[in-house]
């Protein structure tokens, strides 16, 4: 957390269901709430679990997405034995969503009531309704059938926020649809309607990068100009410029960190803004990953140590590379808010796509 | 570095066979030294590699010892089944050593000379001399004449000091004998004759806690009062007593940073001054580690936050847990310095152990 800090990193995401699952909401919320427990004093945002329930459930099916690993060592073998066999993990019904915890073979519920409850407990400060997502394999009715189911639990989730929320809290519903334009367009109004704080884009985003843009430019239009819009799941360097020339606002990515893991440093300039450092022509290089950047890691150490790091698995490795790697998304981002407030976003895209 | 720096460490010790294998001692050098390469601006004490070639010597062949991964996924297939059939990965003659690297099997030799040469290279500020290390099982026999191997290469390594020295490195002679008192008086008074800034006492301690306290006990007096005294690989918290009372200034060991990675925290009061934070009593313990401990771990996050990263897996567990585990042993050794000086180390040593 003092990493983030001296970054300059102002919000968290975090997920209702995985905290659900592991440590528990309840023993979170004993704790003093996910601000206390885990020391962070900025703003805190909670994902509710839909992407976690297509994850395990129609991304299972139709063999979409990396899925991780479905036990850990926490379970018995006759649990374990259970979800090897293929079993469906996850059940989506009108009333929610009941699926086997990949951790331990229990079932478990969520409700769009329950994942009001779960923000409430934690004392997130934006909490992501639930959710149905699809994917591009499905069909226009189902992919219709679930976004009125996420509609309904929409409104049942407004509800609950508005019998229990301390008001110090803000809610966002979540724009669903698929690749389809007169259903994201339905979606967006439906929701648009209700009283909620901001509004996200979930579910699936086509099966390209033009779709994805395409899917934000049908609903864009249509959501008012004063709440923030957050689009799920997104991005590479190149899609936030696009995202933000068609109004985006927020958004969240596993990226930097993801490739921090790996050993691999954003890098502007490099391809596709990628750097790997366990290439050997970094076996002997001085230099810090970015000559220009100001980073704890870039101040201190070179590609030379880094790449060593991440040759001997030092855990250190990965923490300075997602120091580099969060800091390089809090220097851009920076950029474009000063970019925008210029007049300057479309020059400074240019110079960063490298683009004529 | 920076955690260090603000836990108090004063020394760090470090490893010629192990830098020497992986990232390579030229390339470090190449690179401005260990301190600049690591961005460590204290004191640097580089430990020889001797105990490592003990390790996959003597060590794999009498049993003794953990050996940890022999084959990492570097080297190619054909020598790492080499390394698995058995064949021996030492082999210990009057110039040096010569040893198949755990990691790639490629051969590699240290003598008394290169191991002078790396410290230099290195930058290191302490740079302890190469040893022969014996185990318990070892004859009488053995260890005499590995101990006058030692003395052989510690006149060599003190000649190759004095001929390329920059005058800003001390080095330290390694004092052996195995369990054998006679050994150990004759190896004391042989090193105590050189002209090292300083004396560690290194190989098998006998079997027991009393054999080594009995150790400290025959060399004590024949050792220059002026000198510091270091005794290699130790210790436990009551260990650290008995050695400082003793006479013993300096030691090393790994306990402090294995423990954190397994969990266990140091804990004064607790049974073998342990706490296993996995243990279920902690589920939903707000306390932190220790009440009165005011490292940077105990100032923020409770047993029960700590104890959900370990059970996650986090790599924040092991970092945070490293953290207490260092400042503990700083605040310890802070306090038996401070001990002595008051005339009351003794009354101190009783509080530590709850002796009546």
């Amino acid at each position: 957390m003092e990493d983030l800090r001296s970054i300059g990193s102002q919000v968290i995401i975090t997920n209702a269901y995985h905290l659900h699952l592991r440590p528990g909401v309840d023993l979170i919320e004993r704790m003093g709430g996910l601000h206390h427990f885990m020391r962070w004093d900025g703003p805190l945002m909670t994902d509710s679990g839909g992407f976690q329930v297509f994850r395990f459930g129609a991304g299972r099916e139709h063999g979409i997405g990396k899925i991780g690993p479905l036990f850990t060592d926490v379970g018995n073998r006759g649990r374990r034995a259970n979800l090897a066999k293929g079993k469906p993990l996850v059940r989506i019904g009108e009333e929610g969503v009941e699926f086997i915890s990949y951790l331990d073979g229990v079932h478990h519920r969520l409700t769009p009531e329950l994942v009001v409850r779960i923000g409430a407990k934690l004392g997130s400060d934006i909490v992501l309704t639930l959710d149905e997502c699809t994917s591009p394999l499905h069909s226009y009715q189902y992919t219709s059938e679930a976004m009125n189911r996420t509609h309904k639990w929409a409104v049942r989730s407004l509800a609950e926020f508005k019998r229990t929320s301390s008001g110090r809290q803000a809610l966002f519903g979540i724009i669903h649809g698929g690749g389809f334009r007169n259903l994201r367009e339905r979606s967006a109004i439906f929701m648009a309607a209700q009283a909620f704080e901001g509004y996200a884009i979930g579910g699936s985003l086509g099966s390209s990068k033009e779709q994805m843009y395409q899917v934000i430019e049908w609903i864009q239009p249509l959501l008012p100009d004063d709440k923030p819009r957050h689009l799920l799941g997104i991005g590479e360097i190149e899609d936030i410029f696009e995202i933000v020339w068609r109004g985006i606002d927020l958004f969240d990515c596993v990226l930097p960190t993801r490739m921090a893991r790996t050993g691999t440093f954003l890098v502007k300039g490099a391809d596709r803004f990628r750097m790997h450092i366990l290439n050997a022509r970094f076996k002997d290089d001085p230099c810090p990953i970015e000559e220009r950047c100001n980073c704890y890691t870039c101040s201190n150490f070179s590609r030379a140590y880094l790449r060593h790091l991440f040759l001997t698995r030092d855990p250190l490795a990965v923490c300075l590379a997602t120091i580099h790697n969060l800091h390089f998304m809090e220097v851009l981002m920076h950029q474009i808010r000063i970019g925008i407030g210029q007049g300057r976003f479309s020059l400074l895209r240019k110079e960063w796509l490298c683009l004529a």
